[in-house]
């Protein structure tokens, strides 16, 4: 399973820069959700703390448990309910029936669907969303939305803000003190955060933005595999699984090491390359266990910038990230 | 996070079939390693328990604690070494380094390397390995290998076996009742069974096989989502992330579910499209907690068979299985 070390100078790095754009580290929600994209909900929570950051958002009730005794002013759980009220947690509400679902008196925020069309209230139901939060007596405790294409050049997050503006003058009308809140990583570098109470930091607190931005900010995860065996090689040899998937085409020294796709690491092979972080080729397919490259080190860095790896495999930096199995050891 | 459905029936299914195959269920071996390649350790060791499987083996110590307390008469750790010698635990030898780091008096199983490449002992190394076994005052368990190409054509896997049959020969010689292994769930179709003491299962335990004789075999894994929200979509409109990732050509109902790539499910897009079990296409792209797909039925059966999930992703079904997030609960 290899180890993840986690740089917190990277971390807080990262989020100085944000907390500098937003106006503050107490306007910072920072996403422990998804293990911490991947860095570790537990580790990432400790880094939270020491930094001074107030503000948190999980995935579900499992990673709430796992920092319900740190010190953060509000833990805002975005798509779970418990089944008893609890003054710890926000409930974010995604839809109507989420509304009718919640424990009355528990606190809520509610998602307001501004043109991702996925989850969240839209403009037609908030009549009767007010109404149920007045049945209910639940505590409103913020209005929010979600951008789809803050990262794309055109004017859709504009026009989603003046949407989420339109709406959340439908809560002032009948509730005070809650907190307003629509930009992400990406966002915040497009709307004026001046306006807005937080701002939900996930992607760029882990080094990665993808705007020009990205180069202000430092990866804070690295991924290195350990050796398992090292093996000289004769020319014509073949490793791992498939007889043609590596053919050595030299006598040469190669090491297999402990990540391999069962941590969640993409199955390089044949058709699909990449590099480890100091550029030298992963040899033939990756296994569920291993993987090989040449030479001897006791360990390798497998990877300290995700952009190459998410190139090779043809998707995004975030889903390198948030598929690494979660029992990866952290190492800071 | 979604769950997965585990059928039990499947499970025991699939074993009558290497059972007959093998010679009996005691010459099973079971793969629980890698989180029994996303099925659960825990939950499958309690089907091998049940069932009356004597042996099965895990990647590390972490996997071996979560089965230590069930009846298993051996239990082989393929890729770890315990600090003390623990009389429970079986270590996997993947090289002479890990034969010197092995505590004294510990049990080990040696692994040679007959055309893998990639672990294991060569046979130049054995006169050293059974130095340092006396030395040591190891107990020899058992000597096994690892075919690399046993679903391929031709007759690489029938020479790996002849070199095994020399390599163990040199064990012979100096060390008596110790267990011989070399096929996995494709090997136990091309070696006879007859002649060794036990057949390590894994993709075939779960229901796949690269041969034909996959059509013998039931999946025991199906992954389900459950609804975050509905939404009526007008013509035009897009879903997610991305303007152009999908848009809707007429009126739909969709709704979101809750997986999504942090769960170790692909990240399926515009780029790389795939289908549920039903056969309902995932529209636009899979967020990290969630995918869309048209209609509004409180939970769907994301996959039953990972066999089209793999091919759209371009990948092997074991990919599928044991990168899926350790934590999605499971259900019997």
């Amino acid at each position: 399973m290899g180890y993840i070390k986690l740089s917190k100078k990277s971390f807080f790095h990262n989020l100085d820069y944000f907390s500098s754009l937003c106006g503050g580290k107490n306007k910072l929600s920072i996403a422990l959700k998804d293990n911490a994209y991947g860095h570790g909900t537990y580790e990432i929570a400790l880094f939270c703390q020491e930094y001074g950051i107030k503000h948190v958002f999980v995935r579900n009730l499992r990673e709430y448990q796992i920092i319900k005794n740190f010190n953060f002013d509000s833990i805002l759980v975005l798509y779970d309910i418990p089944k008893k009220v609890n003054e710890n947690i926000i409930i974010a509400v995604n839809s109507i029936e989420y509304l009718k679902n919640i424990p009355n008196n528990s606190k809520v925020e509610i998602k307001l669907d501004t043109g991702m069309n996925r989850n969240g209230i839209y403009e037609n139901e908030i009549l009767k969303a007010v109404e149920l939060i007045r049945e209910k007596q639940l505590v409103l405790n913020g209005v929010f939305t979600h951008f789809c294409c803050a990262d794309e050049d055109n004017d859709i997050t504009l026009n989603q803000e003046k949407k989420f503006q339109i709406l959340v003058k439908y809560f002032k009308k009948d509730f005070s003190n809650f907190r307003i809140h629509c930009a992400a990583s990406a966002g915040v570098h497009k709307v004026d955060m001046s306006k807005y109470d937080l701002a939900r930091i996930g992607i760029g607190a882990y080094g990665y933005l993808d705007l020009d931005q990205e180069r202000y900010l430092k990866p804070v995860m690295s991924l290195y595999g350990q050796k398992i065996a090292t093996k000289r090689l004769n020319k014509g040899d073949h490793i791992g699984y498939g007889s043609d998937a590596f053919v050595a085409l030299k006598d040469i020294v190669v090491s297999n090491y402990n990540i391999g796709y069962g941590d969640g690491f993409f199955r390089f092979s044949e058709h699909k390359k990449a590099n480890i972080a100091d550029g030298r080729k992963i040899l033939g397919r990756v296994s569920m266990d291993s993987l090989s490259v040449e030479g001897d080190d006791d360990e390798i860095c497998i990877f300290n910038n995700v952009s190459q790896i998410a190139q090779a495999n043809n998707t995004i930096k975030y889903e390198v990230l948030a598929s690494l199995n979660p029992n990866i050891e952290k190492i800071k």
